[in-house]
C-alpha cells in the first residue's frame, strides 16, 4: 500500500529509524531517503539498510519528496525549518514526531511555504534507549499517536499521516496543540522533572548516606532514577518549550504536595488514608483501559 | 539447620508468609506458629499448610516460642507489644520486619521485659501484592535486610536473627534507626508521597482533561500509578510514624525543585542539561552496584 511517491525522514533516531523499518516493511513509498548530521549514524543506517538514498546535507532530497517527517530533537526544529523551507515541494506534505506541540507548530508554520500542508504529530511511545539501531517495527503498535491538526492542515494530509501511523499499528487520537501539551506536561514533563530533581537531592547527600541510598534504592527510588537516566539534550529542549504548560502543572502540584505535607505534620491518619484510597482507583481505572 | 525451638509469627501479610515459606522449607524450627487476626488470612493459611498452629488469640504461643516475629502494619505496634509483652518468655528473641524504625524501636522497647532481647528489622523487598497467598520463599533472595541492634540486643540474637534472612537469601545491612530511617524517607517514602500527590492531582482534573491523562499515561506517570497504588493502611502509618525525617528530606526536595523550576522560568537550558547528565550518572552507579 503506497501512501506517497517518496517519503524523506530528517534524524534517525528511536523514532525516526522505527518508522523506516515500518515504511520498508509495508512498502509505504517507491523511494525512502534519510538526512542524519551524524556520520557514525549514516554509518549505521547503511549497515542495516534502513534507506537506499542517505544524505548529511539537510536540504537534500527536500525538493523532491511527497511527505517530509521531522524527527530530530525539538531544540533543533527552529533552524531546521529555517533551512528546509524555501526548498520544500510544492504539494508536499510535512509532519514532526516531537515532545511538544504548541511552540514547535509556532515555529514550523512561521516558516511554512502556503503550497505545503503540516500536520505536527507526537508518538507516545519510546524505550530507554536511542540512535538507528534502537529502532523497530513495533515500537508503536497499540500506542498513541497524537496528532494536532491547523488551518495548515489539508484532508489529505491527515488521512496519509494517519495511515503512517497506523501501518505500524498505533492509534490516532486527535487535539489541539495547547491540550497536548498540558496533558504531557502532567503525565510526562512533570513526573520528569520530580525524578530529575529527587535522584538530584541524592547526589547532594553525605557520601556516607549515599551509599546507603544507592544500595536500597529498591522501590520508588530505583525507579525514579531509570526514568532520570533519560535523554539530557532531549529533556532540556521539552523543559524550555513546553515552559508554560510544565509551571502550571507544577503549580497545582505544590499546592497538593503542601496539602500532603500538613496532613502528615498535623498526624491527620483519616486524611492521609482517603487520599491514598482514591489514588488506588486511578491505577484500576489505567488497567481498565488496557494501558498496562 | 534448627535455628531455636519454637518460632511464632504474628501477622501473615505478604512477608510474614514469606517467612514462613522459608521456615518450612529450611526447617528453621521444631514447631511453626502464626497468629492472625483476620478470619479469611487463617483460613488461608491452613489451605497453604503455611504452619500448623494457627491462632486467634494474640497472647496465644508468645509464652512458648523462642523467637517472636512481629509482622503486622506497624500502627497496631504500640497495642501489640502492650498486649503480649507480659506474656513473653524468658530469654526469648523479639523481632520486626516494619518499614519505620525509631519510633517503632522505642515503642517496642518501652514495653520490653528485661529478660528477652530485642533487634529490630526491614527487608527492603516487596510486591504489589499483600496477603498469606502472596507469600513465596524467594521473596527475599538477593534484597537487603536492615537490622537495628541497640542496647536490649544480646550478640545470640543478631546471630540467630541474620540466620534467620541469610537462609532466605538475603544480605544483612546493619543501621541505627534513625540513619534507616532518613535513608528509607529519601528512597522510599518521599517517592511515595510524591507519586500520590501527582496521581491525586490528576485526580482533580477535570473530566476531559482526566480522560486524556489515563489514556496518555505512558512513561512517567504510569509508573506514579503504580506506587500511588499501594496499599493505604501501610503507607499512612509509614508516613504517620516517620513523620520527622519525611518532612526533612521533603525540605530538600522542595529547594532542590524550586531550583530547577527557576532554571525552567528563565530559560538556563545548560543549567538543565548539566542538572540531567548528573542525575543519569546515579543510574549508572545503581547498576553497577547490581541493584537491578
Amino acid at each position: 500500500m503506497t501512501l506517497v511517491r517518496h517519503i524523506h525522514v530528517i534524524g534517525c533516531g528511536l523514532i525516526g529509524s522505527s518508522l523506516c523499518h515500518i515504511i520498508n516493511q509495508k512498502n509505504l513509498c517507491e523511494k525512502l531517503s534519510i538526512y542524519d548530521a551524524d556520520p557514525a549514524h549514516r554509518d549505521m543506517i547503511k549497515d542495516l539498510y534502513l534507506a537506499p538514498f542517505i544524505s548529511e546535507d539537510v536540504t537534500e532530497y527536500v525538493d523532491q519528496a511527497d511527505l517530509i517527517i521531522l524527527a530530530t530533537p525539538i531544540g533543533s526544529f527552529s533552524e531546521l525549518i529555517a533551512a528546509i523551507a524555501p526548498h520544500l515541494k510544492e504539494g508536499a506534505i510535512l509532519t514532526d514526531v516531537g515532545s511538544v506541540k504548541n511552540s514547535v507548530v509556532e515555529t514550523i508554520e512561521q516558516h511554512l511555504p502556503k503550497s505545503v500542508s503540516f500536520i505536527a504529530g507526537h508518538p507516545i511511545a519510546g524505550t530507554e534507549f536511542s540512535g538507528p539501531k534502537a529502532g523497530f517495527a513495533e515500537l508503536f503498535e497499540n500506542r498513541w499517536i497524537v496528532l494536532t491538526p491547523s488551518e495548515h492542515t489539508s484532508d489529505e494530509t491527515v488521512e496519509k499521516v494517519q495511515s503512517l501511523w497506523q501501518a505500524g499499528g498505533a492509534k490516532i487520537k486527535m487535539m489541539t496543540p495547547k491540550e497536548h501539551d498540558l496533558v504531557l506536561a502532567l503525565t510526562s514533563h512533570l513526573p520528569h522533572m520530580i525524578a530529575y530533581t529527587i535522584v538530584g537531592t541524592a547526589v547532594n547527600l553525605e557520601e556516607d548516606m549515599k551509599k546507603d541510598v544507592l544500595e536500597l534504592s529498591a522501590g520508588g527510588f530505583r525507579d525514579f532514577t531509570r526514568i532520570a537516566a533519560s535523554d539530557p539534550t532531549m529533556w532540556r529542549d521539552i523543559f524550555l518549550q513546553n515552559k508554560d504548560a510544565v509551571l502550571e502543572v507544577l503549580g497545582r502540584f505544590e499546592e497538593d504536595l503542601s496539602n500532603l505535607r500538613r496532613a502528615i505534620r498535623r498526624q491527620e491518619g483519616d486524611a492521609l488514608f482517603n487520599h491514598f484510597k482514591e489514588t488506588r482507583k486511578i491505577r484500576q481505572e489505567i488497567l481498565d483501559r488496557n494501558q498496562l
